[in-house]
């Protein structure tokens, strides 16, 4: 038995909904990369970090061995149906808070429904870009969109518990780091609507500057994608170090900056959480992809990041499993690496409690605001 | 025991000639290291990993204790011989399958000798740049040397088992992604062989791209150099991510690419053989250098690069020492570290073995299309 | 008991000096970070690696159980005063040279006082935008300017052991690597002194690389900061690579260069110093910030570093506890480190002792003509 145990609670301070309806095997496996496209011939994405790490951790709470043929899992997961396989899954994470990114689109469940089968409260975060999207499709001129997203973004500060931005996608983190002027965001307003049709994306990169500005503005806390994802982004543009001049044109703000995933540059982003105070740092979406080494890259994140400046997220979407593998990866490799140092004298059994429930969920609670749980 | 043992049999899909001829402790030692020069004063380069490793795996196969002297070492090979020596080294590494990089120069063994020596099956790797460099040498006008270019690629497609790139050395891997115009190659075809003379470098980044789209045109797989390497690359210039967008571009013609090397970045280029579904990749040169880091190198590698994505190599090259010293370490460091996820119960066995032989051989013979070893 | 023991003697080739006077405990805690602000509400600076450290292996210096409260331990160090506390921390080190960068004010310690109350030796580093500082207080005219620069460093060569750059801080590693021709400095030292009010920094990259420059043809050792540090820097731009063309002209010179803390790029460091003979390297700085996890940085340092070219420092600076807690950090992580390679057979005993010496003095002693340990 470890020293230092799994925390028993968890805020998952970014995630998204999962499918509402029942998954082909091909659809499942789609959920289980961030590639775009079939697996390459004579491979499955089964055969991952993630895959066999879903096989170890979910198939016990649908009434399974642990480690059971793929197969076997989907068919049981059919026998059992969407609904109460979700329930189980998500009711076995021990997650109290879901902060779920409503920005993506596609049959997924809503925040509300999130929280009525796991059990957890359910809190909105609301990404920049799909709401400048819907501006656009409302506007009837620059003018009334430079209106909509103003409006947008002061009503959504008012129910929402943070903003996600997904630049690091759109344009890169390699961008201009003050404000744009009113006459560049209208001429840029006037540029993106002229040229778009209905459901266009924003990449324009002075209008999602001018998102990020207005969002900062409200003092809620701003989520950033950095590191790896979809190969709809080019890595490279996506080192959290990029956004080092933003980061200190925000400081005098006050605004909180959380920077998401950061997966392989989660050394750079421990660096910004600890040489900037309103710097707040993760490893989402990579420990359910690194499956057997999350401890070695939680340990690398926990160099250089303040413990009061790390926090716990699964960036589960889609399948409820990813909820499930996520918290039983990280809880179980906080607990561990805590333990080692504990057992070899480097920190105190007292200490690494107290570390070990700043990380799973004191830290989101303070920077989010979230009330206790249970309260 | 380990509970999975290393792999008894290996794909080298990338490796070189050894020396033909008896060498000098200086010569054996300048083998040893990436440098391009003598070892700074009072240092030598056999107190390195490599140096350690090589001291540690090669002297028993010689008959000699692990970890003799240097010297004593030395002294027995020149007892037995350059053929002996080579003999003995090669056939206790396992190697069924020897894929060659016939690009280099200077005394070295050719895959048909390698072949007879070792007891395994080899294939020639044909290096683009040195293919341009014999066609600049015998053609008589720029409209000859395109002509050349198109019938060296094709004809080696006929015969090779891949292609090989060095344009992270010769000019690094942030190059233009598109293929370059007619006009273009031309036009640098001429500024090419007015300023050259005979056994002059190809470092044009048109003629270079010109290469790599004549390559990917025949649909032989497509080597890259990408990470470490000697004095003569910018290291932050060989990051596979740089490769991005030549990726990308490469992608509808379903040409296999494999990213050489890797490290330090071979989280990164683990990334991308992630995300697109022809990228796959490597850890050599980097598993003999790091020695008793092999395991941890592996173990980053196989954060995010599916299963079924790298692949074994040695890029030994020069000493036959190179080979043995580079499967040894990676087939115990592959042993013991999937050894690991067994015992803790994240893995099963059955999946470990499975693994371990995708890994050593299995993801080479179908990406290269090799007969199964014994066929 | 590990196999090899943490080495008992240390040089420690690049620190500072420590405070003269009493510190309140918001000083104290400000030394424990890189972070020039505040923590962040709700959290403390004690809660961090480094924080954990100190209060591991200080408390027992000062008579108190490891792992007591910072309250006590600062209670403590207030009863026995500065002086004393800072004998004490020193004493407990095993360090035998220090080399103190004195390019830094505020109330700290000479390299003299040092001395006395460690009882090592200590050596000069003179900081070269420091001396060029104080050059532009003292000149009256651009030419004058230029030739007290020429003076200073040629005079400080005869009596400092190593000149440092802080480049990387005013400027980025991301330099012209070609010295700056007479005309363009005189030209940037009438800008610098046209627009400098007394005290003022020196950020002008032109003016910076002359230093570079003057400092490499006296042949002593330059030390450059590289990697991490404060919010004054982009750590982007603080890779140790973005130093390649440069270290390529100073190649012939044969001047050595030491790339100092280097993380979270160690990696490319450590590959520095096996590409180019006359490049060493460093991990002073983030042993005592990463805490528990020294080996595994050192470990990493170790794959491509040349056991010759890796020598220990501190980089403590204002708590005589960041000297006690990097040497145990270092030693103890170095025995360890060893240990397992020799229990694995991957080593030998000897040469893991030997390796052990060169890194903890042995290559500092070499490299800056340090006089053997007790002469």
């Amino acid at each position: 038995m470890d020293t230092i145990e799994a925390p028993a609670r968890l805020v998952d301070h970014h995630c998204h909904g999962v499918a509402r309806h029942a998954l082909t095997e091909a659809r499942f496996a789609s959920y289980l990369t961030e590639s775009d496209a079939p697996a390459a011939p004579g491979t499955t994405f089964f055969d991952t970090q993630l895959g066999f790490a879903l096989r170890r951790w979910c198939p016990p709470a649908l009434g399974l061995p642990a480690h059971c043929p793929a197969a076997d899992y989907l068919a049981r997961r059919t026998e059992l149906g969407t609904d109460e396989t979700t329930r189980r899954l998500l009711r076995a994470t021990g997650i109290t808070d879901l902060l779920v990114d409503t920005g993506l689109s596609g049959g997924l469940t809503t925040p509300a429904r999130l929280a009525t089968v796991s059990g957890a409260r359910a809190h909105e975060i609301v990404r920049l870009e799909t709401l400048a999207e819907a501006a656009a499709d409302a506007a009837g001129s620059a003018q009334e969109l430079v209106t909509l997203l103003a409006s947008g973004v002061h009503d959504a500060a008012g129910t929402a518990i943070a903003f996600k931005s997904v630049i690091g996608y759109r344009h890169g983190l390699d961008f201009a780091p003050e404000p744009p002027t009113d006459q560049e965001v209208r001429r840029a307003a006037d540029r993106w609507l002229a040229g778009r049709r209905p459901g266009g994306r924003l990449t324009d990169p002075v209008l999602l500057r001018h998102l990020l500005w207005t969002a900062v503005a409200t003092g809620r806390p701003l989520q950033f994608h950095t590191g790896f994802g979809d190969p709809d982004l080019r890595l490279h543009r996506c080192d959290p170090l990029l956004l080092t001049d933003f980061l200190r044109a925000v400081r005098p703000t006050g605004c909180p900056v959380v920077l998401l995933h950061t997966y392989p540059y989660h050394r750079n982003a421990a660096y910004l959480s600890h040489a900037y105070a309103h710097v707040h740092t993760d490893i989402g979406l990579a420990v359910p992809h690194v499956g057997a080494r999350a401890l070695d890259v939680l340990a690398e994140t926990l160099e250089l990041a303040p413990f009061g400046k790390l926090m716990f997220s699964s960036d589960a979407y889609g399948l409820p499993e990813l909820y499930l593998t996520a918290t039983r990866l990280f809880g179980r490799a906080l607990g561990r690496l805590l333990s080692g140092w504990v057992d070899d004298g480097a920190w105190t059994a007292g200490d690494a409690r107290r570390v070990a429930d700043l990380i799973a969920s004191g830290n989101a609670r303070r920077v989010y605001g979230l009330e206790p749980a249970g309260a």
